[in-house]
């Protein structure tokens, strides 16, 4: 390995991208809640009924996923010929959805596993590959649907089981995203740089308040991003963190005060902005990897496009707990995955 | 992209590693039952019950993670602070075999699932970071047990179910590779190309003939791999899947046949060497992502490093279902991913 190869990881944990990987397009597709909510008219598809026509939740979930990479091929002008790898990942036991929804691609597959953060993992993983040489376009693409994830996590909906305040909702919705290296094409927006998350555990073992689980991972990913690229927080327009939700932005704000860093101003969380938390009775925020996704898609990289921001730290977040290991009594460690998104000048 | 970098990329999904990346070191960990079978004296460390000391399945199989990873950094005469990211996965939903085992290494995680692939999974995209310059040296883990296993797909162990001929046995094992583009070390083998498999469905819905349903896939991704190498079978001294098993075995040589490609003479399987059938009572062979990757480290890795094999496609292979689109009536797809590996010849 060349010297001057290696010179593309930086500090302990992140990666600078000599030549910026660009968001060529997007695309996003939620589910009825989510087409009722603040960001409504931003996104590209609104299912009529959240079944999506299909026989179960499951299968609904791997159609959102088909349809996000549909509609982002389509808006790139691309053929699935033309895409060498897609990235994928859900939050289902065994990564169904996915397997379900992009076997018609043909496509060959990484699957990828990051919890609620996997829209950063895929982002990441996929920068690298083009940046790398590797691949001329890739595909990132990754979901959630309310019905799958509780039944996967918690209780059948049937049950009608009451949820604290501190609950977070799973977004139904699938955010699919084209990765090019290719200067010459329209883009939304470059991938400059990631910083790949560690496990964080601080012990705590509710899974009705996930985002206190996954502020301790969003605080490590944020303060080593900002060390490794001896940057501030004001060096970015926002800090975005993936579904922390009301509780866990408490958390991740009071745990970077304590470093002496304070995001108070740059912070943004996708989980908030998704839902009018108040009418939409969502307690403290959506959730899942389609939240995320589709805030990355619809909403982030649109403000990053009109140059209203010029770059943002992108966090998903992720709890790394299933329903065996939360039944045993394990604690439920976070994970987040950091992308720098900034906007392309041309 | 420069042109040269753009380069890697060979065929229709493959990539050509220009410089190799290296297997520094491994380690394989695993239960009692491998530990009576023919590779027995080839692993590095056998447990004396398949709880290793643990209170729970899922718990012993986090432990072999940790357990394997640990050697493979001793062999090494590295520490965990050297190792960039560590690539990982497991069978278990929501990969928690990685979660709990590997939170202590406090490493940048990239989490991966491919089903019993994810073994050949984590290698190609540890060896893409490490080619690419984004890493120096990385760690790739993958983890099967069966108790857990058999829990997560199947029935309770309590119940005493029958398995059919055709059934495979998961093996209780993992497996730890330390990646690193560093020339000068010594090192076991190379891995000097990769080609990434599609999904492929042939409509199989039988979760206890797994082979079969994973021979499709299996059969596409050689394929795919001696066009985009132009090789020949007899290019490679052994083609190894990962655990098709004596019934996925004979449908790959078939299927293999059908489109003109004779690897009877080269073709070898991890879950048919790792037991001995009809001792142990195994029936089709050993399976899960701890099958290929300890018979990996103990029995390919040991033949490459004698210069007995000067080159292998090591094709582990993975069947995508879940407990619950087994239950909804689903299909079993199938995914492989190929891996070249060669002797380093000093």
């Amino acid at each position: 390995m060349s010297k001057e190869k290696s010179g593309y990881a930086i500090g302990k944990q992140s990666i600078e991208m000599k030549e910026p990987v660009y968001i060529r397009e997007s695309a996003s597709v939620v589910g009825t809640k989510e087409g009722q909510g603040p960001l409504a008219e931003l996104f590209d598809m609104i299912g009529q009924d959240d079944m999506f026509g299909c026989a179960s939740w499951e299968e609904a979930e791997s159609s959102l996923q088909k349809d996000a990479v549909y509609l982002a091929l389509g808006k790139a002008g691309m053929k699935k010929e033309e895409i060498r790898y897609i990235f994928a990942g859900d939050l289902l036991g065994q990564s169904i959805a996915s397997s379900f929804g992009l076997a018609s691609y043909e496509m060959p597959l990484i699957g990828m596993y990051g919890a609620c953060s996997t829209c950063g993992l895929t982002l990441s993983m996929g920068a690298i590959t083009v940046a790398g040489g590797f691949a001329e376009h890739v595909v990132c693409v990754t979901s959630s649907h309310f019905a799958s994830a509780e039944k996967e996590f918690r209780f059948p909906l049937g049950y009608g089981n009451q949820r604290p305040l501190s609950a977070s909702w799973t977004v139904t919705g699938s955010g699919a995203f084209v990765l090019s290296g290719d200067k010459g094409a329209k883009s939304r927006a470059a991938i400059t740089g990631i910083t790949t998350g560690k496990i964080m555990d601080y012990g705590l073992k509710d899974s009705m308040n996930m985002g206190a689980c996954m502020a301790p991972s969003a605080c490590d990913t944020i303060y080593q991003n900002l060390m490794d690229f001896n940057r501030r927080p004001s060096d970015y327009d926002k800090i975005i963190t993936g579904d922390l939700g009301t509780v866990g932005q408490h958390a991740l704000i009071d745990l970077l005060n304590k470093k002496g860093i304070d995001i108070s101003g740059q912070h943004m969380d996708c989980g908030i902005e998704i839902y009018d938390a108040k009418e939409q009775d969502t307690h403290a925020g959506g959730s899942g990897c389609g939240c995320s996704a589709v805030t990355l898609s619809a909403y982030i990289l649109k403000k990053l496009e009109e140059g209203v921001w010029k770059r943002v730290l992108f966090v998903p977040t992720g709890a790394l707990l299933s329903k065996t290991s939360f039944n045993e009594g394990q604690t439920v460690p976070g994970i987040a995955h950091g992308v720098v998104l900034e906007t392309i000048t041309g």
